[in-house]
């Protein structure tokens, strides 16, 4: 086959080929496992040497958009559902293990040894050089445009960059929109994020736990205007939400005037099955609010989470906010920015997404070859943990106080749930962990709980 | 003179030279226009290097710490009290001045120019490689350590680094607090602090506005139990809160069992009189929480302020808060722990208060004579902003319109008052404008002004 790609003057030629081909594959103009042609023949067609053909190839073949066959020449990875990567690539990551005795499998920490730290230095350098005095409350205007381009590529949504809303973290984010809101009670998921839970606390605001079934979160019978949930991911069950559920929820919010925040937290991170659309995507009435985060995708330290609020919301939104101020450092915002639009940001999460697709079937085989089946895997088609419904004879409680015993940390369930807390159920995180550190991990929990169990 | 110095081998000579003599200016040991010791003798006097004197002599001076004379060698200047500076050092500044047509007299503004970023990239990229995955929601440890340490050398307030909390800004913080307290009504200064009264109506929280006279806020006879005030320089007046006054405030506080937030947030800029002490120095009885930012002494942008909590609450504080996360990148706190240890810091305090200092005088001389004796000049004695009362015949509303149509931006105070709006004054803010824009802009005014009164 002939690739259609157009050179210009004013760009490496390298990095051209590469971002061509790139497009071509994820707008599937390009099908998985269609060979490209070989590096001689794109390099005579386009008249440039093989040696820029080579470097393109290789750039994409890291990034996980191609695999290579020995002799066999380079094919196209099924992006977005599968990435194919070369296991040397990932085993010559900085093994710096960040210096814990204790093996981390708790929830909601990511891979920190596999950030590009010399691309966000140099782009912090950069922006050091290039200051802008403007700081808009809501965030950067060209973060935003960035983050509205990603979603349209990634989530398939159409929003605006003046939608976007720029927070730093999930809390911030939440009361801000509990307040703007202004109800005397909102619905959160239960089992679901305890931090939402926490924040209502502070404000004092009464919250109805909405059962969560096996199609996701419940239609509310209670009178509530706001709804907090995670279709993507369940938070902590790890259900994902049907179509047929999600439609119902809208519906739901049509009819009585309520809103949906939807928390895409994981959906990046999606290993099995199609993907499904957002909430918002489905909302033809804008009737959700939709909740972005780096935290995952980068690094939760770096605190930079976003908002999408309806068109129609906006105007009394920013009426509310008036005299608010950013919460995110300007610099940092401009660096994540550039970081976003020179292709970096996408790259990360393929190739994060390989390494935790690995993480994930590492972990999977360890539990069933080491723990066995009596121990039940739940809620791993996506995000960064899964849930682990215990055999019988060992309870939560004993479950964690073992394996902390000997070096395994790992986070309860129950303390998640309002009302039927469940006692034997744990959560294991293998977003830090490395593969090392899951296999290792795996055979403490396996010989720990056996020897409690006999 | 003799310096007593004493040089250990662990650290680099200049720096040990240049630090005891700089302790011993802060500490008064060396008292103002003493004459240091020529190069020569030091250096023998230390068995070093000639140069290495030099060159801790010239750092020294480059802060402002000591000055020079022709041919007549270095002397100590007036710390904290006067900054001699060589005019070069400063004209000399990157004048990359961001490029907006306007004259920028907005208040709430710093010099971003002078901002030491080489340095800061530095410690950067230093801590891109000396990760640390513990991010606790309170703040970094070393960064809260090196707080501790500054508040008691900066201000005399001995805290333990356990009562400090980062905040991404005053809002968030302020926020926190307010619902921490969990208070029916608040007091807040009137004129204060426009932020502090969105936050209340963010939170539908009833805010009491305690009126403001010669001697700074004044003692609240609404039954509250807790007091934003300003007391160094109380915004938007620049009043300075008299010692009589905060001790009265205290013995209310103690009295009606409430609490009293003494946001210190321009402190580190005084040029005339002693330093007054903060409330929460003279506060033995534990009813004042510290509010500091580095949004002045830094960058705005950063996004990082922080409370210290009486100790007593802390329990409390804590349990109020669990849950809670970060709100500060952890990569940027730990930059600031070491910008603050490696001692650029307070070196760079010093270079801005010289150089605010200057702007200051520069304005002053500036509005006397082109503007003219008729215009009064209120709150300069600290800070980055002053009042300026317009002569008769020219309102707020009309003198900021003719300002900004001719290109000079200045702010409003009656926006911040709740009863009793002057219609006579306006704010205008130094930090930000170049010493020409200064000049250029005070021009600007007196033409357009007068235009409109003739």
């Amino acid at each position: 086959m002939e690739l259609q790609i157009l050179l210009t003057e004013n760009k490496r030629k390298y990095k051209q080929i590469y971002e061509q081909i790139r497009q071509d594959i994820l707008k599937k103009k390009l099908p998985a496992h269609t060979q490209l042609p070989a590096k001689r023949r794109l390099a005579e067609q386009l008249n440039v040497s093989i040696m820029t053909v080579q470097i393109a190839y290789e750039q994409l073949k890291s990034e996980g958009y191609i695999y290579s066959v020995e002799r066999g020449g380079y094919f196209v990875s099924e992006v977005d559902e599968d990435f194919y990567f070369e296991e040397p690539k990932f085993l010559n990551f900085k093994q710096t293990n960040v210096t814990h005795r204790y093996i981390n499998f708790k929830n909601g920490q990511v891979d920190a040894e596999v950030f590009p730290y010399k691309t966000w230095n140099r782009l912090y350098k950069k922006q050091l050089n290039e200051r802008d005095s403007n700081h808009p409350w809501q965030g950067m205007n060209n973060l935003r445009v960035e983050i509205a381009k990603y979603l349209q590529q990634a989530r398939g949504l159409s929003v605006e960059p003046e939608q976007i809303y720029l927070f730093s973290g999930f809390q911030q984010q939440f009361m801000n929109l509990c307040l703007f809101f202004n109800q005397s009670a909102i619905g959160i998921e239960d089992p679901g994020f305890y931090r939402a839970n926490a924040v209502c606390d502070q404000l004092k605001l009464q919250s109805y736990g909405i059962p969560i079934d096996e199609e996701g979160c419940t239609v509310p019978t209670e009178n509530i205007k706001l709804l907090y949930t995670t279709p993507a991911h369940q938070y902590p069950t790890g259900t994902v939400m049907s179509i047929g559920r999600r439609t119902e929820l809208l519906r739901w919010a049509d009819k009585n005037d309520a809103y949906i925040i939807e928390d895409d937290y994981d959906s990046e991170f999606r290993y099995k099955g199609s993907p499904i659309p957002t909430l918002s995507h489905l909302d033809i009435k804008e009737k959700t609010i939709y909740f972005g985060t780096f935290s995952k995708t980068l690094l939760p330290s770096l605190r930079m989470s976003y908002l999408v609020i309806p068109s129609h919301l906006q105007l009394d939104f920013e009426a509310f906010n008036t005299n608010q101020k950013a919460t995110v450092s300007a610099i940092d915002q401009q660096v994540l920015a550039h970081f976003m639009s020179e292709g970096f940001y996408t790259s990360h999460i393929a190739k994060m997404r390989t390494l935790y697709r690995m993480k994930r079937e590492c972990l999977i085989t360890n539990i069933k070859n080491q723990l066995g089946e009596e121990y039940k895997i739940k809620g791993d088609s996506a995000g960064l943990h899964i849930i682990l419904e215990l055999r019988e004879g060992i309870n939560e409680t004993k479950a964690i106080e073992l394996a902390k015993k000997n070096g395994v940390e790992i986070d309860a369930v129950s303390t998640m749930y309002q009302c039927n807390k469940p006692t034997n159920k744990v959560m294991i995180g293998y977003g830090a962990p490395s593969m090392e550190d899951i296999q290792r991990g795996a055979g403490l929990l396996a010989s720990v709980w056996h020897d409690f169990l006999n």
